[in-house]
């Protein structure tokens, strides 16, 4: 790779994200809201008229037919991109990503990791042997108040942990989305493309994440109980599943994609021996804190009671509230830090933090275990 | 026993209650607050002065020193009691409801039932030869908004349930009160007066009560992983519960005494292929349905698209909170319907609902399945 | 009057009140709540069958053609009635309260205090010379936390105050129910039997007591802008208000029945150089409390935070939620403690609070004033 | 001007908004969201030397030491700036929108339009002989749910609306900052720079606004009751107006930055003939819609229930929240709408708003009408 200035934007290239694509409009607004990256190529589908089509509409200077064939041209130019953004679905992460790594240029990867476990095994052998960084977009470890929190139970704020409730609830998978024209149930609802879990991949490894995240607690075996409530539905749509963690800590994880009246209820819920803490997606700027025999306190962001690990990846005044698309750049945010350390040789900056290929092996193995425990009853599976 | 006057108050007497104790003043409170009962007798405590002195206090004409004496005497008299009252510590349960219904006389009894199911079981069998009403109080079934779940449920509102998600956290055992002091913590923690259960019975048996009265569902397995996280506690204080229902329905039971930030937190919530609904104790005039792919709703006790089962159980207009005590209340009240009914020999008015026996039964099965359970690693067991 | 045993029940008699009528059945249920107050006389109607059906349904001793009857008969028996609870419209409050004082029958009376300043006034010299107690039914003020709140502000835990933000809104009267048949619109909306104030009267009153109770201020002046919506309605159902306290501190007062959405929303705001409250009667057991430049606490009904100013007037443990009723029944236990402090002539507990007729007269000065002012154009009118 | 390509992004300039200014960081992030503006040249200081280094930090091409120096310069360039965003004080509005105007480039100013009635009148006149476009930041018109609530009151879901409660509460200027080094808090407390109106100016104006955007009503006359409630305060500090509309809807207004506990407490509540609206800022993805007679309906940005008018400002999907600088980005990219349109001659996309000089003028009269009448002891002042 050559050379770039220091403070130019990071040149960012995108595989999948073509027109129609939720979740690759998002990572272009992440990418772009702090100003640190710039996208100038992109293989934005596997139709390669889509593909053009999509990158002028976007005002993409370079458009690839493939991804192979961007990472072989980048990687030539002297302004080829740094680093790329895979957003395609799941069995269309690893292919990409290790083509990338291999060329030196970092990648900013979708979750969850892969679609199979034998390929986030393959993916993480390259990438450790890669100078290239791997980043997962676990978004919602971008949020300020997540943010919050960890620090808050590293500080021994809530004391030994006991307790760790965790939940994501959706209703848009209620009825058969994925007969009616649905591209988004489509891909999910489907083994080929998504993996062995459904909503335990999808949003399942999302709340494991961000349970594992917070707490910093190690999980260590797993009981779950899959269901798939909508006729025909290959892939479980509701997860029911009990954690156990070193040290003695006990949990429950239940993921849901028909659960009618929920949106993203994504709630994070720790006790330990002094003190509680409860967190919901849906009101991502306000985290409760009760000391055991005192008060429930609301902190907000930026507000009383909120320390330096939030306002790092936070922008503007308590009260005014930031949502998704911040904390997700937020994720940006941290991979700009360290890509840019990575010009100069230079480590990141005190408290960069960003999930990695670790945690998406962890989450691939969630999903796995959660089938196998599934397959065999509900039986307890080790992690 | 003697006839009584159709509209006079019910004459009650009570076993347990004596002063210090929390639920005998919740249930006084409940005979009184309609005016239907009459509390005229007590065996207030197992010491005769206290049990005495308690009942001078609170105005109660006939005081015994113990139960069984306060039945022989009672069943005497032609002014004597109708009804009772048992609100002892669980292992104290059966022994006087045994006897009074021998007597003839109709037992309102705290739950959980017993301390023990094979206690459980005896005191069945005297029920069932006896002419006497057994009602157990489970009291959440009183409020206005549950039974309105409940009716909607019924109708179909929700079409056929998938996913029932029920909690009861509590934080007053975080320390281990049981060793400074407090006596509900006392006995609530001692196997020998409350059974088997520690969380699991003393809260968690409500959970699944009304789990199962709103949803009407019946459980068929359950898989537990029971908690003592206080040191040198002998009972759980904190239960993990996977559940099955007959007809496919899954669920999820935590029921807590170690979650600092949480009062009296116990909370349904009910997904079906139609529509959601939640309700939580601590907002009890609220619940939210959401027929799914319209908005929320927020359904109000007297308020609009509240219906007649809730209103039958409520007082006042809407907007005007009825909390616990009312709806406790309401349990008394119902018993007082159907126990007026039987002193005519006519059935209750139609609507009449309360706890029975069976419902006592089945909490008892559920604590012993939860031990069973864990004690097997959290194994599948039938109920 | 006569002397009672010491502890019996208060002998208590009741005019209004009889079959259909909201506030009547309210009473009842406060007064017996704690089981300090036994109804045996009343003069339920003005239509002595309608009163005598509905004696005999309540199961209501001796019943009265009038409340004069029944005032002369009562004070002439032993066992005659020793307070008197009056539940008619506000134009019938007067002259049963002067009748029942000057027989040295404590009168607890619904508010507002009359219809007119001027029977107001005339009331307030017989309470004068009377010994007998009058207390107000502003029942809002025996919710625990407003209680709390109150003990707070007088603690300095706010600061010198600045702001008084206070609001009731009600929808039930959006549309003209008047004229469709509700006799609870017909009499609210009617000068002749509510006075010169509608929802003023009605429910400003309450707010403007409940922001008086809790903020020790002394209103000063006010300026008000009062609305009849609903096309016909002779009296108010919109008011705006802006309020001046002596010592320099301002306020809003917003009484509106015409605001769908709104059940019984009253909710109280404080601001003070230190910190501020909120509290909202619809989720009564809550208080939030914001010490300047700290996270927002939520202090909860017996929680931690809470003081025994709230503890006094509460009967269950935090997280079981107390109401409107019980709120209602406290006006009723202050009373009791007041009662029997007199039987002795002993003085009242420490700590013993109930609303009085200087509260009852402040509020007809209120209304007097917000229709005044706003005849004059929302011009300043001294309080 | 010289003519750009249609799909490339805006040239946009800055005046204001050097390192240490919090709206010039909102105007930056909102102009880049949705990639449809390149910010190259900046005036971002008075002082040039920290212009040129913020300029420098910030990545801006082209720096000047002042605004004239960049109009007079930037309009000369074939690849010169299309719009300016001022985000100075408000005294310093006027000149830099005069100047920019007159030059043909378009203005996106912060609001209040100007320190004075009289400069707005100035700019006012210019503005109306310039082909630029002037778009006025009151960034909270660009929340989709506020977008919602406009649409159903436009469509009747009110019916005739009665009642408009607004209010804009703060604590940040509790105590005086102003003297303790905050830079945000001296210049809005400072009539030199802020104009007459203080909380009236920086807030109040923002819930008038969004009150009459929303209403679509014509304010008429207004009663206000300013204070200054720190002491050596110069301005308001707190706001308590009342407001009469053309048809006769009567509203309240409440603008205050010392009520502990309140961060950005925007909330706007709107009651009709039919039925009721309410919405938060600080929870700005949800709307609560009352039909009068039915349950409240939560409804949600991209949820059931909401339309176009809200989906056209959105990016992602319900239970994502979105927050502040979407918003703010919102009003950015109507601009980018109407610029564009510019372009080509062409009139903007159906549905395109934004607030104008005419807003901005609207905001003014209502600061100095509310001054106006406070000085008058709160009478009333047409508007």
């Amino acid at each position: 790779m050559n050379t770039p200035m220091l403070h130019a934007p990071i040149r960012l290239g995108m595989v999948g994200g073509g027109s129609g694509a939720f979740i690759g409009a998002v990572h272009r607004i992440a990418a772009r809201l702090d100003g640190e990256f710039q996208l100038v190529a992109g293989a934005l589908s596997s139709t390669p008229e889509k593909a053009r089509a999509s990158a002028q509409a976007l005002g993409i200077a370079r458009s690839y037919d493939d991804f192979a064939a961007m990472a072989r041209a980048e990687a030539r130019r002297r302004d080829g991109i740094e680093a790329v953004a895979i957003v395609t679905p799941n069995h269309m992460h690893a292919e990409p990503a290790i083509t990338f790594l291999k060329r030196g240029i970092h990648v900013i990867c979708d979750k969850p990791l892969t679609a199979t476990l034998a390929e986030a095994r393959k993916l993480a052998k390259v990438a450790g042997r890669s100078d290239a960084l791997f980043i997962l977009t676990h978004n919602y470890t971008g949020y300020p108040m997540v943010r919050q929190a960890r620090a808050m139970v590293a500080a021994g704020d809530l004391g030994a942990l006991r307790l760790v409730q965790v939940e994501y609830a959706q209703e848009w998978l209620t009825e058969a989305a994925e007969k009616h024209g649905s591209k988004q149930a489509e891909w999910r609802t489907d083994p080929a493309r998504s993996g062995a879990g459904g909503a335990t991949g999808d949003i399942g490894t999302h709340a494991y994440n961000l349970a594992c995240f917070v707490s910093g607690l190690t999980p260590e075996a797993l009981a779950a109980d899959l269901s798939s409530f909508v006729p025909g539905r290959a892939l479980d749509d509701n997860a029911h599943v009990l954690l156990r963690f070193a040290g003695g800590a006990r949990g429950m994880l239940w993921a849901s994609q028909v659960a009618p009246g929920n949106e993203n209820g994504l709630r994070l819920r720790l006790y330990g021996e002094k003190g509680g803490l409860e967190w919901a997606q849906e009101d991502p700027n306000r985290l409760w804190f009760t000391p055991f025999g005192e008060p429930r306190r609301l902190v907000t962001r930026n507000g009383a009671g909120a320390g330096p690990e939030a306002a790092r990846v936070s922008r503007i005044p308590p009260g005014h509230p930031e949502g998704y698309l911040e904390a997700f750049a937020n994720i940006y945010a941290e991979a700009a830090r360290a890509i840019r350390a990575r010009r100069t040789g230079e480590a990141p900056p005190a408290g960069t933090i960003y999930p990695t290929l670790a945690d998406g092996l962890a989450g691939m193995r969630f999903v796995e275990a959660c089938v196998r425990s599934s397959q065999r009853n509900a039986a307890w599976v080790t992690l």
